[in-house]
């Protein structure tokens, strides 16, 4: 990460802080590594992404319907599933410094370097050549460059061999002819590479012999598929219909960073479509479609969202893409859509003896459907959004303002209401409209300080809506309403500040957008 | 539990899989004991709960704020808060049957069953003596009577002596004295009885020298606790004031029963309310007040709530009611309202060494605040609501019908568009009253069977309204309206549809009867 967007992303986590966002978890405890809590305004935010993507995708649609499985689940989920057998991180350790670290991480920081190396050779004959340079072929012809993207393609090549077989020795043999040291303290003192399951275990029951080992889920979707024929046949689904869901989910991540992106405590918003076999790449193609003009609405941007189609595949699935999103620290997965085909259907039929087959009516036939999925990362989503809605702005006077651009739909507070002085009987009308507003918004009163020191709190809390009541107010009811994002203020009746609020806010006109 | 009541529980959690609101957790895998999920409908019900919860607690309390705290907590809070010594079960297993009981609950059995001799004597008495009969002196002065509660009396002092006390070698020969027997085999064989812990406990972090021992948390009140001073600076919050939050909670319970009643995972809806010492009183009667008002305000009836006043106090409150309702299988706790004093908060002052208290600007004095609580199981609430809703009713034709006559404002689904016949153009018109409403409510289409029987499955999935499209539909843009408690139909505008709907779900006419 360059220093700029370093400082841009140091500055997002204390803002969270700062304004009630997010803060570090058991902080009185000094906190846990990568989990985080949601504050007063983190968890209204939170709720609103959480109910938007809910109603994008059950409500408003006639064929997909929700369920909240139980994090935990029977242990054979997890066998049929493969997680116990392949959910694994390659672990090292340095026996010097005692630290542990992700082997494949470190070979690949070291074809990191190499790639850095080639691109600094490049730049420097772009200044060298000007306006004449032939990036492509200087790529294609430079010893030098060529060398360094050849070797970087035969030690991933190598690593990958490696860990697809369990071959660990040679991975570790790979990190010591690459003679990689411990990041930290230079050592390259290492213990064999070993794999190490991301699964959190615990125990279910009290008896020692009786005690089941019961995992916690590292996804939700399996809680999709193992309800999918109850809730088909209760249901009376009829194919192609999804199931969707959020939830919480757990990953035993060794080296977990980056703020909220990769927490080992996160919460999925997943939808499992289940579709005929040969029809899976239409649906695949409507969901991309689809789900990328979900994340467009919010209007953070069409430049800051790509596809990054997978060439690898995952064993079970036959076409994936990233939506990735700009992040502080660059381009990353937001939310995979990934057609998964009958792979987890067919693993639970195999493990728990029971048909997962939908019996369709017109051909009198029984099939095991293929599945198209949809996944988001809720607290990579309020990353996505946070991030990008926080800014600096200068203002005519020169002086600048701190103003959080969240989606007025997703603002935790719509409005803050304020009286101009704490005098002349502005307060109580001030709290008679918060009162009045409150049945239908989160509304805020502030009194406190100067009222360009209250319109700036509000700017930096992300609220869209200043709603300033004066002395004109005694006289005609009428009050002003500032905008968040242009600072315009409009002179309007008291009687119709419901309406002109939920024009801006409901979530019903902004799915209009999406749908 | 009678028999009467038996059948109606049993029939309770046929209908929740039946029609699609609770399934066994991972059925196909033959299940997990006392895990569930919530299916199709389920979800949407524990959703609506979930939601009336908080914009009563937060968005219409200016001084409540909600937070989203981690399940993964700093291991030291479980110390501070007594979980890691006190949360624990006696437990004593037979050596014949290898059965593993709770040692209290044995002792409690045992004790009830004199509660039931005496009854029995009782109810014998009143028979013979007829309107003469005085209860009150026959319980006094009866031999049988006084002997049978004397002796119930004294074994749950001496059990409680021993719990209290740690000596539980006197709690194993108390069971020995009153020939205690395995209820399943009739051994009397026991082992020791010993303390076992209730926290689901997990390892965070690969390495084995530096990983951490965590727990899944039993209550979510501590995520407050912790985060209580954050909360308040960074929210600028002045006492009183309250932080709400709904969230998951574990417990590794020894007999979980009763379905959703008392689950291993399970989802609490807790406020802390933070006073000034002195004032907790006057607020725990503002809660207790305040709960049971929303509870009332969901119309199943007054008769079925009751506060039951705690006597005997937890270590950390100075009073305590439960908010009892009358479930299939009794009066049991639904919601508590506890006054903890500042239990908690010095409890995490001493272990963390961090000062945990208000500064009062007017005073200019700090103090540790007190907490008034209360604490709704969530997935009690939707047992409530749903077995209580779940009626037979015989119609005047004589013929039954089975009808879920859940608050509107928590239904599932809101309204049922039904086309009278499958054809004349009849669906059209229905699915674009479909589309029309979906925007604002979950609606659901269906045009299997005779409209009767549509209407007996909209009354048994609790759907509140039937919209169905006739002929005359085609000539005056009129359809009919049916209510499901009161079958009766309204022929109605269809351009009117939306406003009559909402007029009868929306929370905040519901909430009106609750603040």
């Amino acid at each position: 990460m360059v220093s700029q967007q370093e400082d841009i992303f140091k500055n997002v986590i204390l803002h969270a802080k700062e304004y009630g966002y997010i803060f570090p978890s058991s902080e009185i405890y000094d906190g846990l590594s990568a989990v985080y809590d949601y504050a007063q305004n983190g968890v209204e935010l939170k709720r609103n992404i959480r109910e938007y993507w809910w109603k994008s995708m059950v409500q408003m649609h006639e064929n997909i319907v929700g369920i909240d499985a139980s994090i935990f689940m029977h242990p054979t989920t997890w066998k049929a599933s493969g997680h116990v057998d392949a959910f694994n991180d390659p672990l090292i350790d340095n026996k010097d410094s005692k630290k542990r670290y992700r082997a494949d991480v470190l070979i690949e920081d070291y074809c990191e370097k190499l790639h850095q190396k080639a691109l600094k050779e490049i730049e420097k004959a772009k200044k060298r050549f000007g306006e004449a340079f032939d990036e492509a072929q200087f790529i294609e012809t430079n010893p030098c460059v060529v060398e360094y993207y050849a070797k970087k393609k035969e030690i991933l090549e190598r690593m990958a061999r490696g860990l697809d077989s369990g071959d660990l020795a040679d991975v570790k043999a790979l990190i010591e002819e690459l003679e990689i040291a411990d990041p930290d303290t230079g050592s390259k003192n290492w213990t064999e590479v070993r794999q190490f399951n991301l699964m959190f275990g615990t125990k279910l029951g009290a008896s020692t012999d009786t005690a089941m080992d019961l995992y916690l889920r590292p996804e939700t979707a399996q809680g999709i598929f193992v309800n999918f024929l109850n809730v088909q046949k209760t249901g009376r689904m009829k194919i192609p219909f999804g199931i969707a869901q959020t939830g919480k989910a757990f990953r035993n991540e060794i080296v977990a960073r980056q703020f909220i992106f990769r927490m080992r405590e996160f919460e999925q918003m997943e939808m499992q479509f289940f579709v005929k076999p040969g029809e899976e790449m239409k649906y695949y193609e409507y969901w991309k479609d689809t789900r990328l003009k979900w994340h467009l609405s919010l209007g953070m941007g069409a430049e800051n969202y790509r596809y990054h189609d997978h060439e690898k595949l995952a064993h079970y699935a036959n076409a994936a893409t990233d939506i990735e999103f700009n992040f502080p620290f660059g381009f990353k997965e937001l939310e995979g859509i990934h057609s998964r085909m009958d792979f987890d259907l067919k693993a639970h039929e195999q493990f728990s003896g029971k048909k997962l087959q939908f019996f369709d009516n017109e051909t009198n036939s029984s099939y095991v459907p293929y599945v198209v999925e949809t996944s988001v990362g809720l607290d990579r989503m309020f990353l996505s959004i946070f991030s990008k809605s926080l800014q600096e702005e200068t203002l005519e006077d020169g002086l600048t303002r701190t103003v959080l651009k969240l989606p007025a739909v997703l603002a935790p507070t719509k409005a803050a209401i304020l009286p101009l002085v704490k005098k002349d009987g502005l307060p109580e009308i001030a709290q008679e409209i918060m009162e009045d507003l409150k049945w239908d918004f989160n509304v805020a009163y502030d009194e406190k300080d100067a009222v360009g020191r209250r319109y700036r709190r509000a700017d930096a809390l992300g609220t869209p809506f200043c709603i300033t009541v004066d002395h004109q107010t005694l006289e005609d009811k009428t009050v002003t309403i500032r905008h968040r994002d242009t600072m315009k203020q409009d002179r309007v009746a008291i009687v119709d500040l419901r309406t002109l609020i939920n024009e801006e806010v409901s979530i019903k006109n902004w799915l209009k957008r999406a749908m």
